[in-house]
C-alpha cells in the first residue's frame, strides 16, 4: 500500500488505521473523503523533531492549509505545535475561529487587497509575506493608520525551479509571484522594507515548485537566499532573522513516487542551512517550512460507489462513479495520476483496466482512465488513494453536486470533521 | 462589442444593457458576475419563436441549467415558457424550489444513484433521460414499487463528435455517456424501453458536442436520431413522438468567434426535421432543445479589481486581479478564450500586451496569457466578457475565496439574485 495507514482485513476489506473503508461508506454514505489523523500528527512530529534537531536557531512547521482547509484540521496543526500558512482571509478566518493563535499564522497571496491588509492587520496576523513592492507600501501606510507595526517576510523568486527530483535554475523568472531577482527587486525590496515605518523586516520567504522527492532542489534554494541575506547585510547591516523555505515536499501518488522520508528530507535542509550560514559567516536564521501536501496527502482517501459499468468492446471500461471532477478536480485540471481501488475486494488481483468516470455531465469528468482494478460491479466501494491534499480543498459544486463531508479517523473510531453539503446549503444563498 | 448588451457610455465606462459597469463594482464590490436579464429572455424568445414557426408538432426549449444554476434562472427560463435540463438533484431541486413545474424538468446524468431516481419519482419529474441499461432497469423497478409510470428519453451516442463549425462521423464511439450504436446497445435499449413496466418511452435524446457555430452538426445528428426512430418503428410498431437534440450552440468569447443567430439556426434545424420525416414517412417529433451556454454566455460579464501590475522586462506584464480560478476556472482548465478589458477606460485603445493573473496560490491561476489590455493600474476596473456560462457554476471555493454574487440588471436597473459569500458561508459545516 502506498500511504502506511492503509491495510486490508480479513474480510478483504481497505481499512485505513484499522477502520474498515467498507463500514465507513456504509454508516456516512458516499462520495465520501477519509482522513487519517494519524498520519497528518506523524507527518507534523516528524518535520517539527528534524527541525528541533537540525537548526540551532530553531525553526517552525507551517501547515500549507490551502492543501487542505477546515477547522478541525488548524485544531490538529496548533496541537501538534505547528503554524500555519493562510492564502485568503477565508483560510485566516477559519484559522482563527479554530483556535490557531495569530502570531503563527503567515499570510501570503500575490494580490491581497487593502480590504485584507486592513484584516490582517485588525487580527494582528504576525507574519505577512509580502509578494511585492505595492503590497509593501500599501501595508506600510495602513500599518501606520491603525498605529501597528507589523512583520513581514519577502517572497523572493529566487530562480529555481524544481518538480519531482530534477530543478532548473533559470536566469528569466516568468511567475506572477513574488519580487524578482533579475530586475533587482528583490534587493531594493528588502531595502524598502527596512527603511519602511511600521514594517519590521522579519524574513525572506521563497517556494519553488511542488511534488518535490529529494533534498536537492531546496538546498539549492536555501544556499541562494541565504547568500542574498549575506549580501543584504554586507549592504545595510541588517541581518533577516527568519528563511521560510515554503513547500513543495512530494507525496507517493502511485507506486512510482518514491518521496524522501519528512525526517530524513527535513534534516538535510536544516544541516544545508547551518552549513551554508557558517560559510557566509551569517546567523544561523530561524527555518520555517510550509508543506502542505505532504501533511495531509497520503492521509486521506476518497470513497465512491460505483455505478454504471459500461464495456464499449475494443474502445474501454468506463466505471462511473458518485462523485468526479466535482471532489476531486486534479484529474482534469492536470491529468493527476492516482491509485484506486476497489475496497470491498482489496485482495483480489487487478485484473481489469478501466477508466473511472464521475458523474457530472461533461465527457471530461474522469478520475482516472485506464487504470489497474479489480473487476467491478454496481454497488461496490471504489477508494482513490492519497486525494488528502487538493481535493475537498478545490472542490466544487459544479452540477450543483452538494461537496462530500470529511471523515476523521482515529484511534480505531470514525467523526465527521466537515458534514456533507445539503440541498438547502447549495441554494443558501440564492435570492 | 461582442455581446449586443454591451456598450461604452460618455464617461468611457463599459455598460451592460445602460447600467455603468463601474459604478455596479463601486455598489456590489468585485468580484462581482453581473448578467443581463434581457439577453437571456431575448435568446429564449428567439429559439421558442423559430421552434414554434418551424416544428408542425410543437417543441420546447429546455434549458440547460448547469451553465448557469440559481434559483432566479429557473424563474425567468420559465417565465418564457421554457422548460429545463438538470443534471443532478441539486439542480433539480433548485428548479422545482423556483416554481419550474417538474413536468417541465428534464433529469440527465450517466450516473443517477438510486437515491437520485427515488427522488425524481417522488418529485414527479416529467422526464427522465435514462443514460443507459442498468438505470432503465433500476428504474422500471423503483417506479413500480411507487406505483407510478415514468416517461422516458433514452440517451444515444449517435456517432458524430462536432466542435465549432466542424465535426466527424465515428463508428467507434468512446464516451462515458448513453447507450453506444455499434453494439446495438441503442436498440436493444428502445426495445426494453418499450416492454419494461412503468417506463414510458417518450423519447429519444443526443447531445453531439459544444460551442457549435453552424446548424450542419445537429441537421446531421437530426437525420441519424429520425432514421433510427423510423427503425424502430418498423421493428416494433412503436412510434416515438419525441426528439431531444440536446445543446450545444455557440456563443463569441472573442471577436473570432462568429456563431450562428439562434432564431435562424432553430429554423433550419426544425425545417430539416420535417424534411427528415416526410422523407421517412415517419410523423414530425415534437422538438426539445437543450441550451446552455448560449443562452447565459453572452449576457454574463465578470468584473474584478486590478491589484499589483508586475512587469518583467523582456517577459511579461502580469496584472493580478482579485478573482481567477475560483471564479472563473475555464482558462486553468481548456486555456478557453476570453475577451477582457478595462470598464472604466472602455473607451482607450488596448495597447498593451498582458497577462491577467488571479490571486490564487497557484502559478496556473490566469485568467487569460498574452491579451490586449488598455494600460492600466491598481484600481482600476476589469472586465471579463462572455462569462456567464460555467462561471458561476463552475467556480468553487479554493483557497477558502467566497464565491462572487450574481447582479442580475435590468431596464437600467440591478439587483443581486445570488448573494455573496461570507466566511461564516465557508465554515458553516465546518465542525
Amino acid at each position: 500500500m502506498i500511504s502506511e495507514c492503509l491495510a486490508v482485513n480479513e474480510q478483504g476489506h481497505l481499512t485505513v488505521s484499522g477502520v474498515d473503508t467498507v463500514a465507513l461508506a456504509d454508516q456516512y454514505k458516499t462520495p465520501l473523503y477519509v482522513m487519517d489523523e494519524e498520519t497528518i500528527r506523524l507527518n507534523l512530529r516528524n518535520l517539527k523533531k528534524a527541525i528541533d534537531e537540525s537548526c540551532p536557531s530553531g525553526g517552525l512547521v507551517a501547515f500549507a492549509s490551502k492543501a487542505c482547509s477546515f477547522k478541525e484540521m488548524y485544531r490538529i496543526v496548533h496541537d501538534e505545535q505547528c503554524g500555519t500558512d493562510v492564502v485568503s482571509c477565508g483560510e485566516m478566518m477559519t484559522a482563527l475561529s479554530a483556535g490557531m493563535p495569530a502570531d503563527k499564522i503567515f499570510y501570503h497571496g500575490n494580490n491581497k487587497t487593502e480590504e485584507d491588509l486592513e484584516l490582517a492587520l485588525e487580527k494582528n496576523i504576525g507574519h505577512i509575506v509580502v509578494d511585492n513592492p505595492d503590497e509593501l507600501e500599501m501595508l506600510s501606510k495602513l500599518a501606520g493608520e491603525k498605529g501597528k507595526e507589523v512583520r513581514v517576510l519577502l517572497r523572493i523568486t529566487p530562480g529555481i525551479d524544481a518538480h519531482t527530483h530534477s530543478f532548473i535554475k533559470t536566469g528569466q523568472i516568468d511567475s506572477k509571484f513574488g519580487f524578482t531577482l533579475e530586475t533587482g527587486e528583490d534587493l531594493k525590496g528588502a531595502k524598502q522594507a527596512i527603511s519602511l515605518p511600521n514594517i519590521i523586516l522579519e524574513g525572506l520567504h521563497c517556494h519553488i515548485g511542488s511534488q518535490i522527492f529529494d533534498e536537492e532542489p531546496m538546498k539549492h534554494a536555501a544556499e541562494v537566499m541565504i547568500t542574498f541575506m549575506s549580501q543584504i547585510q554586507k549592504e545595510t547591516g541588517y541581518v533577516i532573522p527568519v528563511l521560510n523555505l515554503g513547500g513543495g515536499f512530494g507525496v507517493a501518488y502511485t507506486e512510482d513516487d518514491h518521496p524522501k522520508k519528512h525526517y530524513e528530507y527535513m534534516h538535510l535542509i536544516g544541516e544545508k542551512v547551518k552549513e551554508i550560514s557558517e560559510t557566509l559567516q551569517f546567523p544561523v536564521p530561524f527555518v520555517v517550512v510550509e508543506p502542505g501536501r505532504s501533511i495531509v496527502g497520503s492521509a486521506g482517501i476518497t470513497l465512491y460507489t460505483v455505478g454504471h459499468v459500461k464495456t464499449i468492446p475494443g474502445v474501454r471500461t468506463y466505471v462511473s462513479v458518485n462523485g468526479g471532477m466535482t471532489d476531486n478536480p486534479r484529474y482534469i485540471l492536470y491529468q493527476a495520476d492516482y491509485t484506486a481501488l476497489i475496497a470491498n475486494k482489496a485482495n483480489e488481483p487487478k485484473t481489469e483496466t478501466v477508466t473511472i468516470a464521475g458523474h457530472c455531465c461533461e465527457s471530461g469528468d474522469l478520475l482516472q482512465e485506464n487504470t489497474p482494478l479489480q473487476k467491478c460491479e454496481h454497488g461496490d466501494i471504489l477508494a482513490v488513494l492519497t486525494t488528502g491534499a487538493y481535493n475537498y480543498s478545490m472542490a466544487s459544486n459544479y452540477n450543483r453536486f452538494p461537496k462530500p463531508p470529511v471523515v476523521m479517523v482515529k484511534d480505531g473510531t470514525s467523526r465527521v470533521v466537515v458534514k456533507r453539503e445539503s440541498f438547502e446549503d447549495l441554494m443558501k444563498n440564492d435570492v
